[in-house]
């Protein structure tokens, strides 16, 4: 793709700076998935991207930033977590199951996901990342849902898939890792159920 | 407890010899569970043991191999695990989570479970531990429960063990944090009775 356009302005930016970007940031999700936070390093990503590091330096400063930016959950996401409430009641566990199973099946998203996953034992960013999708995404949910303790509600959910998607994706226990996707949404779909809808405790 | 029986033998090992190897073995629980293996090293754990390394070396040899002794669960865990069966069928999720939570509760066996977690996804030794505590331990319960789709059970059991550990101890999500262990019991036991004896999936 060498100049692809003549429109090219004398800006700053380099033409393709956008994508570049996007591949730094692409590669800095993969390292911090597959490694952890403290064990991803900016040369890695930057060789992993085809860049220099020096560039990963320019377009994200710290490692903290790059962790910050990358690892933010995509809002459609975070959105479609609150509109499972929306439709009828008995299916909406089914519908959670789905939204998480398909955001843990597509590449970018389980990378963010794993990436904070294991990165929040060594980095307090991280961790602060995964409480804030349970605090805030999932207990919205659960607070459309029910008034009887929404809070805890929101943390067995949140524990289940990080447990499921520690299994399934790193720590690969069988036959969970081998199941089909559809497979996996019928084993959680009447647990997440039961953790909106039903009494909490014993 | 100088001098605490006159009988030290001149066999190689010095008197005492056992009570320091468990207080390094102690020390490395805790090493391996608030840093996991990569970051574990054997002049921390040295250091907090109050001993010099080169006796760590002495007891356990390598890395590798003083990560596999001190991270054996209790065989007290293990057997009481699949006696869970043994006790009342309506019961049984209770009777899992009391045990569960009394070991997570427990600070040298939730520093092997949570070390065995946080090592799991850089270190292979650790990954097979947790397999192994899932495909063995809690299957051997699932198959004296039930002979529909055990292993599966089991892995869904795991899972959920795994995202409460780091939850509660590592990621510190409230309010399951702060939640007296009785009504984590509580939580835990519904879901744990529907993954031994309900039927799977929706």
């Amino acid at each position: 793709m060498e100049k692809s356009s003549g429109q090219s302005k004398r800006t700053g930016r380099r033409p393709g700076a956008t994508a570049t970007r996007e591949q730094i940031a692409a590669a800095a999700r993969e390292q911090f998935s597959a490694l952890g936070y403290e064990r991803a390093t900016f040369r890695a990503i930057a060789a992993s991207a085809g860049v220099d590091p020096a560039l990963v330096v320019h377009f994200f400063g710290s490692k903290e930033k790059l962790f910050r930016e990358v690892m933010e959950l995509p809002p459609a996401v975070s959105d479609a977590l609150v509109r499972v409430a929306e439709g009828p009641r008995d299916d909406m566990g089914r519908r959670l199951a789905e939204l998480i199973v398909g955001a843990l099946e597509n590449p970018a998203t389980r990378s963010i996901v794993l990436g904070r996953i294991r990165s929040a034992s060594s980095h307090p960013d991280a961790a602060a990342l995964v409480r804030e999708t349970v605090t805030r995404d999932l207990a919205r949910l659960a607070v459309a849902v029910t008034d009887d303790r929404p809070e805890t509600r929101a943390v067995l959910i949140g524990a289940e898939v990080v447990g499921v998607a520690l299994a399934r994706y790193v720590v690969l226990v069988e036959p969970l890792a081998s199941l089909p996707a559809a497979e996996v949404v019928a084993l959680l779909a009447p647990t997440f159920q039961r953790h909106l809808t039903a009494p909490l405790g014993d």
